[in-house]
């Protein structure tokens, strides 16, 4: 095997080459940092990477007998910096806590760790998961932005800089930047992996996420993050039952990203997909606007320690969010909730008998990066319900960048929708 | 008013002393170490407390003009040490963080400092908040135990050393301590007061706690915490519709707590409290079956840090607990979880009309310390629902102990409970 080519290797074909004995873990790694090192001048993906930690960390896997190692023994995983790390710095994106040293792992850093990942360093976030961008470009284009918060993450698995990567999503903050950055993106159902050791931005909404270059890596290291031995399994063979979720924001899809997303569309229904297409249910309507309200209520009370103590040192966009989450009442805030439980209990009504939703990942192609980290609106309602996603490369916009397709199942049946998508996956061009 | 008898003020007659002018924050403050210098060395309630820090804080505040003052000035409050401290050391109750300085308040605890409460200092807590003992006993009987796992909080808050503490509950911790104390605790909605900062046990459960001598005390910090101006209100003047919430559990409840119980019924009921009697409907019988599951297979997840670095200073109750979550299938999770979403479904089937739901707070007083921190049971089903509950002080057991009145309402609902349990209060004898 080319040894200048290993860094394209995806998760499952590393950890095999690994297990065979063609390459060692030193080696694989060595290739991302050859990698990292053409190309992060230009990118920027990277808030902390360590070489001696990481050659400490390689030497103690390629030194562990056979029986010994676990399921992603050798790969290099990137961190996104909201998740602590006991041996390296985590900041959360923001000044206030540069240099900031946990006292522990994150739960999830450490599953993987145990699994025998080699923590390759933190990845470039967005002020605490929000709008405040780092100094990451979108590796397509560095005029693009990689899309936020997860910006680190999705940048460097998409310029083969390591296959694997974990982020979060409060918004839309993994399936955004999967999609923008032409990588597949998962967001397993709310609350299935662990967020201890992980800064919170809005508590009823965070959710971990990852990203890598197929469903089934995907799924491989979401499967050790939470536990779930049930989700690394086969693809389906039969062809799923979709539904196209025609949420009230549709009207905003650009006719480009509808394009792509009608041409996969019907590609899908060609190899014969069953595909259900009517507007969504009565209690679907209001989940974008409910959504940004629990957003904002939460977050003015997840960032009480920094606005009470270091205010100053917060931006103009976390800052905004606080004070509009200070000013809303409870009122508003329990009716937000009520219309979140309503829309739950109406649940197989949006399903309606369909395996999976599907819709656009983002409403364009990846903005300018003086327009920001791009609109959140195609996964606000999903990200409310708990729903595990899913974003697929699909397509490329007028500009030349990567489109997203996004499939989400009801909540708990990662293992359908993961199955689901690897037979989408397999039959997108 | 007697200087030396400060400390036994309930919260709002000591901050309307405070802002008459009658007293300063510095007497408040004062009167309240004092008892602690004359019965820490019997209660055992605290982990962390330094005079220099509380010295500074009082200082500040009997300094600030009385328009910028918050609705907790000059209140002495003590903190459960799960919820980090910017000042002081925060050790989760474990020997692998003693020491550990947290980079930030717990956001819950910056909202006290910002309404200018006095941050007494860190009470015991149990291991990680679950069930290996701290130092602390009952105030009332030396050889039983407080309950955990807010021990510290909820001795000192009975034993008169503060009107005010802050603790938590996953399964029973905020309930049982109160009951076996003869304190006050409420526990609100799942996810009303954010968990930043705050070392979790289980994220789908852990929820925030407080300790007072009344309800509209608990009542008033709680609102601080959670930023809800509309808890803090007026007791309702006419009677409330109870059900009693005959869970399958309810056979386990001691003679003497069921007679307690149902004396207070069936006072309740004389002073025109219409109370609804009959079993739990179908969906919530699995309950406190699954919301152990539920604990378990969580646990295991939230502590992988601790069990990847440093195993052996775990307990064998935290690791058995983390074994047997560990143990745990995917399916049997998913089953747990569904579980609770069907119960949650059939929600008004439990209330049937009723404004609040009432129980036993616990099946017996407070045991022995050898033999533990008390059966949680009877707060296990409500804590997986996320019911916002009230535990009263009602009527003592065979050993002249206290036993307890819990009270829950339907999730959001948490002004409802309050208001509830200020009419119960106020006829309860």
């Amino acid at each position: 095997m080319e040894k200048q080519e290993l860094n394209k290797l995806d998760a499952q074909s590393g950890t095999q080459a690994i297990a065979r004995g063609d390459i060692t873990a030193a080696e694989l790694t060595a290739a991302c940092l050859e990698r990292i090192d053409d190309r992060e001048r230009a990118v920027g993906a990277w808030q902390f990477l360590d070489r001696d930690l990481i050659d400490t960390q390689v030497k103690h896997l390629d030194g562990l007998p056979k029986d010994v190692r676990g399921q992603l023994h050798g790969l290099p995983v990137g961190i996104k910096d909201i998740y602590d790390t006991y041996d390296m710095p985590t900041g959360y994106g923001s000044e206030i806590y540069t240099g900031n040293r946990p006292p522990w792992d994150a739960a999830a850093v450490a599953r993987l760790r145990a699994a025998g990942a080699v923590i390759l360093g933190k990845t470039v976030t967005t002020e605490f998961a929000y709008w405040k961008a780092g100094k990451t470009c979108n590796p397509h284009d560095i005029s693009r932005t990689p899309g936020g918060s997860s910006s680190g993450s999705a940048a460097g698995v998409a310029d083969f800089m390591m296959p694997l990567a974990i982020g979060s999503q409060t918004v839309a903050s993994t399936m955004r930047p999967a999609s923008y950055c032409g990588v597949v993106g998962f967001k397993p159902s709310f609350g299935r992996i662990s967020l201890a050791g992980v800064k919170p931005l809005a508590g009823s909404l965070d959710t971990a996420g990852v990203f890598a270059r197929s469903v089934s890596d995907a799924a491989l290291i979401a499967g050790v993050m939470a536990g779930r031995t049930d989700w690394n399994g086969e693809a389906r063979t039969d062809s799923p039952s979709l539904r196209i979720a025609r949420t009230p924001d549709w009207d905003q899809v650009s006719p480009e990203a509808l394009k792509a997303f009608e041409g996969a569309v019907s590609g899908l229904r060609s190899a014969g997909a069953n595909v259900l297409d009517d507007a969504a249910p009565e209690p679907f309507k209001p989940l974008s606007s409910a959504q940004n309200t629990m957003l904002a209520f939460e977050a003015a009370r997840e960032f009480s320690s920094e606005w009470l103590h270091c205010r100053k040192r917060l931006s103009p966009q976390i800052s905004d969010l606080i004070e509009e989450g200070l000013a809303i009442g409870p009122d508003r805030y329990e009716h937000a909730v009520r219309e979140r439980n309503h829309a739950l209990q109406a649940l197989e009504d949006l399903f309606a008998g369909a395996d999976v939703l599907l819709a656009p990942s983002t409403l364009a192609e990846a903005p300018p990066i003086k327009e920001g980290t791009g609109d959140p609106l195609m996964s606000r309602a999903w990200t409310l319900l708990g729903l595990p996603s899913i974003s697929l490369p699909c397509g490329k916009g007028p500009a030349g960048l990567p489109l997203g397709l996004q499939v989400a199942a009801r909540p708990g049946h990662d293992r359908r929708l993961i199955a689901a998508a690897q037979w989408i996956e397999a039959r997108l061009t």
